[in-house]
């Protein structure tokens, strides 16, 4: 019995666990839409609270959020991989024509939640308030020019 | 064009950051989905690495994985509401019908994964290699219960 589960969870793990190279194209866009899926769910509530549109403000929901964007800010960008070209998504061309700029903004993305984080689990409000739309414009300058407008 | 860009990327991060109790359930199922992919995404590497049937064991990408994948394990649930109940997804009305047993699970997967991310950091492989059997496990008895099968 416990044997069977551990196969079924290997078994599950190995089904998406082959080496980066081996990963289906498909399967590479499925989880990078999953990480800008997760951005959107833990970045929301920070906007919210550090403009001021949802009230209170909780310092400890934005230090958990803003820890998790940061580690999702790393996660999406291996899925941008030259065997997806072809594969349905938002992405435009551009992201392989003028990859030198979206990968200068991926990395300021990975900075800028980093400041974030820094600033949220310190619970220095005033930090958070004055980061938070650095990341906001980094979200929004790489779909501006690297995503179909939806 | 500054603010125009913050404008877009706070339009962004408002639609998906409404407080938990307004997020629609298909948004709410699409998130917790998007956990379950990036857990496999960083589990399934590490799984191989630990099994030894990927190799070489790197513990720079376990150490990393592990530390996703300890985040990513403490996300989905939220997404568990019960108005998600008749939202087309893989998910058992066992979840909410023993749904004890489901949070147990729950927090099982936390704690293992914490663990294993304690010894993936500390580059400890054979702390990793006892370890990540016990994740795997928590992974197959919560789908063998809780998921329709595939």
């Amino acid at each position: 019995m416990k044997k069977s589960l551990l196969a079924a969870g290997m078994a599950l793990a190995m089904a998406s666990g082959a080496a980066l190279a081996q990963v289906k194209p498909d399967v590479l866009v499925k989880q990078r839409q999953a990480v800008m899926t997760l951005q959107g769910k833990y970045f929301g509530p920070i906007a919210g609270m550090a403009s001021g549109k949802v009230s209170p403000y909780n310092a400890d929901v934005v230090s958990r959020n803003a820890t998790y964007l940061e580690n999702l800010a790393q996660m999406p960008w291996d899925g941008f991989q030259p065997s997806t070209k072809d594969v349905k998504s938002a992405a435009l061309p551009a992201v392989w024509e003028q990859n030198a700029k979206f990968t200068e903004l991926a990395d300021r993305l990975q900075a800028e939640t980093g400041k974030l984080a820094q600033a949220a689990r310190a619970r220095d409000e005033a930090g958070v308030k004055a980061q938070f739309g650095a990341v906001g414009k980094v979200c929004g300058a790489c779909h501006q020019d690297f995503r179909m407008k939806q």
